[in-house]
């Protein structure tokens, strides 16, 4: 199933989002307000302060690259894990998780090093760079001037 | 003169970067590539260790928010002024030094809030979100997959 498709569904798709900072809590508010079903783990409880209050999902204060903290967030039941913490090398560990031990069919890592985006592709995770992106936006705002 | 023009012009076309994290030394190693004159500000000497054995430009070490150091970098000259700190306050403040002062045309900064991204637009400083480049690129491999 595409991850269009599996967002599609609903509640019956299930996105756990690893990491509470602003890329993680907006992400989260957003596939809340679509109504879709979602859990964000973060060790640190007072991130999950950026939720906004109508954010309708569950927010599990833990260690996400920890096997009995995934269990208790019923990663088995998810279709996508988004892993954007502040660190690359926690995000890869995560995804790398997700994706052998637990068989996530839909894995996306934030990394900020762009040097390691090659090895991701290799492991078939989907990468967020944001040093990619924003090199990116520059080049276009120089066309659009 | 619009910035593809500006940057059309190799020599003539003169830019400043203030930061050389990541995203100010890749911006940094990519336009002096293209033969464009380039000159990177940073408090951190060690900072330029990122840019490449071939950047063709100028590293600076100073602070990017005081006149001085920006007339030492002939800021007048300067066509395009880039500003990408790690720090919100500081790229506003340069930004702001750039267009107010100086009278630079193109001003780009980045904001790691995007919740302040209104205030530049009413600033005419073009803006570079990652959280918000991060968030459409998630939309976008959601609807790819």
């Amino acid at each position: 199933m595409s991850l269009s498709e599996v967002f599609k569904k609903g509640n019956k798709g299930y996105t756990i989002i690893a990491g509470c900072g602003r890329l993680g809590a907006s992400l989260a508010n957003q596939l809340s307000d679509q109504g879709r079903k979602v859990l964000i783990i973060d060790c640190d409880e007072k991130s999950f302060r950026k939720l906004s209050p109508d954010f309708g999902g569950i927010a599990l204060k833990g260690n996400a690259t920890e096997i009995p903290v995934l269990e208790e967030a019923d990663i088995r039941k998810a279709n996508i894990v988004i892993a954007v913490t502040n660190n690359d090398n926690t995000n890869v560990m995560i995804a790398q998780i997700a994706k052998e031990i637990f068989d996530i069919e839909h894995v996306i890592a934030r990394l900020y090093d762009p040097d390691r985006e090659c090895v991701y592709r290799e492991l078939e995770i989907n990468t967020i760079c944001p040093v990619v992106l924003s090199i990116n936006k520059v080049n276009q705002l120089m066309h659009e001037a």
